[in-house]
């Protein structure tokens, strides 16, 4: 039998100081031991890029996005040199790559580059030799006349180097893509809030898609919908213990199980209404388009059906951006003839999540039913193929997770992680 | 008239903060806006090598050197896009290169690469579209293929971050190549030891190598060696302050002055004697080939004249590495049936330097004595083209050094400097 292919990806937490990055190398040199070829992704070390951007705030307030991304780009070369420093030190043979060095060339967008291609010759090799190959994630190269410019580092934004770990699993078609962080995996709501949530032994990806877009930090985005595309299963789990963590893949399984596969949350939210806009075309652009060119992310919209000439027009932003999202529209408001906007600061996201929930019209209203019951008043709702998200006052949050979490009886194991515990590891 | 193209570089003291980097970039800023092209060779910031060396440390007794040269060339990687970033600040337009990206290949040999060559054309190409170019010292790449490995990123050793400004000074033959440090420029004598020292205005390639090798440490000696190869007029000046530095160039003076130019003095040394040895051929093999295996340094040699079959034989080491050299000589003492071995961590080396001497025979009859005046006794001696050195009590260093200034007249401005400092700036 050949020997399998494992990625695993380090999250900086768990290289925050030269202990841990032992710790980590240990970890590393016991599945090496099991006869796995490995590449290893790692992010830069604790808080090096927060000290590094702060470095670049204190020189300029504007820092230029090519530099930036060649200074951030420095942690993770560190942390790779380092972890592969200590795998030496318990006589692992490991040999440490940066982005272009493994062959991960991106478009040439800085702080937020998309991979463009990955071509891991220089990886493969490496493993062929008997190293374990440790990359620096979170960055890439632009191929050189990419635009007529010259090859130049990217960065892939934050999180990237999940990003980094599932494309190498794809490319390299790595029999399993691993990735180490500081929580054991996903679980039914945040643990912090709703004492009987319950670890998941495997998820799809669309789910958990939602429940990253909602505020489950536990994994980028980008990664989860890379590996959705090539088929790649990730499993999450915890660098500081040995538990099996949460898988996620397709799911075979939607059919014969509870829709509702846990509860995501979001309190960096506020909402904006905008009252008595006159009902007529280009009323939506006239709002939204000033908001774009702002960069000012728009997330739920929702228009009341107009019974007069006028209508309410509520959304709701990043709570960071209000102030900056009320500077847009306060000539918009006046332009449009619009009676004024009122603004909201103390508001939550709380949603459902669950592959097919949109064809099974009784879990709305259930939820509905449950807030209601829980005393909960619900401002906004909103939903999608795999999630039904309500706004509610944000003082009245862990009462809303507690009530829905019982009433979908999150606490109670479903087949699909008997299914998955049942799975060879 | 053509603009003139001017290579400056900045060591780590001069940009140990963003105080600093904003500093230094405000120098650079008024150099360009005199109209000339510019490229900056930058160190680490401060104490970052020695922070990454801890880090290294702190993970493993003996770090791998290409993932140590790959961790230590992140500092230059910081440092340059900073500078870069300070430089966007003032409206001054810039682009960091790494080693690499400028073109600087190297041998493959890791924590002490040669440059192999340098190939300028992006730097070049940046200059062209008005670009200050932002150059990471101290590094280089290998080439793919050089000893069948891949492209990796080498160090040049400490003080490299010289030589790549003296290298990428030839390779754009440019008119100026500029040493920032934090001293004024080169002394007759340390300033610290001899309160009459004077800065030179100029000084020749060879005397600057013979007072660089001797502890005189504002510059590195290969550094030295590629300007005068070169023919690259290198001028050693403050970035804390705004005053002529001190020129290294081939000297056309030579006859005309005092051909003592300063003296140098270094306290690392420990002198070492092997008593009674045989007078026989292969002696010295057997003495020095195990020291040069164990990678000690041996520097002045001298064996007295034999008067019967034994004689004795006396050379310096490094101080740092007196214990391990005697480690080394205590079996080849036994089995040469010398009378044993003698130590003296107490010496240090005072060195009258300057174009010429060799053959002036009357320097070295003045340098003993005005020593013995003094009241110095001299241990050892040894002689280049351009020097003279003694070995001495090193309690009597500072006597020794304020004598032979006083003696060879070296407080008083000699032609050379008032020809330097009547050429045009």
């Amino acid at each position: 039998m050949p020997a399998s292919l494992v990625v695993q990806k380090f999250g900086g937490s768990s290289l925050a100081s030269a202990d841990r990055i032992r710790h980590v190398a240990e970890r590393i040199g016991q599945t090496r031991a099991e006869g796995a070829e490995l590449v290893v992704v790692v992010s830069a070390m604790g808080d090096t890029t927060d000290d590094l951007l702060s470095l670049a705030g204190a020189i300029t307030a504007d820092p230029d996005p090519r530099e930036l991304d060649m200074l951030l780009a420095t942690g993770e070369h560190q942390s790779a040199t380092l972890v592969s420093m200590a795998l030496h030190a318990l006589g692992v043979k490991a040999i440490s790559l940066t982005g272009a060095q493994a062959g991960i060339t991106t478009d040439g967008r800085y702080g937020r580059a998309r991979i463009a291609n990955v071509e891991p010759r220089r990886v493969r090799a490496e493993l062929d030799r008997g190293n374990v190959v440790i990359v620096a994630g979170f960055q890439g190269q632009s191929e050189a006349g990419d635009g007529g410019g010259e090859a130049e580092t990217t960065t892939l934004g934050r999180g990237g180097s999940d990003t980094t770990a599932v494309a190498l699993a794809a490319a390299l078609k790595a029999d399993r893509c691993q990735i180490f962080t500081d929580v054991r995996g996903i679980y039914t709501a945040d643990p912090r809030l709703v004492p009987d949530a319950r670890q998941l032994r495997a998820i799809g990806y669309e789910e958990m898609l939602e429940l990253a877009q909602l505020g489950a930090q536990v994994m980028q985005v980008r990664a989860v919908e890379l590996g959705w595309v090539n088929g790649v299963e990730i499993e999450v789990l915890s660098s500081f213990e040995t538990a099996p963590g949460t898988v996620i893949r397709e799911d075979p399984l939607v059919e014969q199980r509870n829709k509702v596969r846990g509860l995501a949350h979001d309190r960096n939210v506020a909402k904006v209404t905008l009252l008595a806009v006159p009902d007529r075309p280009g009323v939506a652009r006239a709002v939204f388009e000033p908001l774009a060119e702002a960069g000012i992310n728009v997330d739920m919209i929702v228009q009341n059906v107009g019974h007069d000439e006028a209508t309410d027009l509520s959304f709701t932003v990043p709570r960071a951006e209000l102030r900056r999202a009320e500077g847009v529209l306060n000539p918009v408001v006046a332009e449009l003839g619009a009676r004024g906007l009122t603004t909201d600061p103390g508001v939550a996201k709380v949603s459902i999540v669950g592959a097919g929930l949109h064809n099974a019209p009784g879990y709305a209203a259930r939820m509905f039913g449950t807030l209601a019951d829980a005393g909960v008043n619900i401002e906004m709702i909103s939903t999608s193929e795999v999630r039904i998200t309500c706004v509610i006052e944000e003082a009245r949050l862990e009462a809303a997770l507690e009530a829905l979490h019982g009433a979908f009886e999150l606490a109670r194991p479903d087949p699909v992680d008997a299914a998955a515990a049942a799975r060879p590891a």
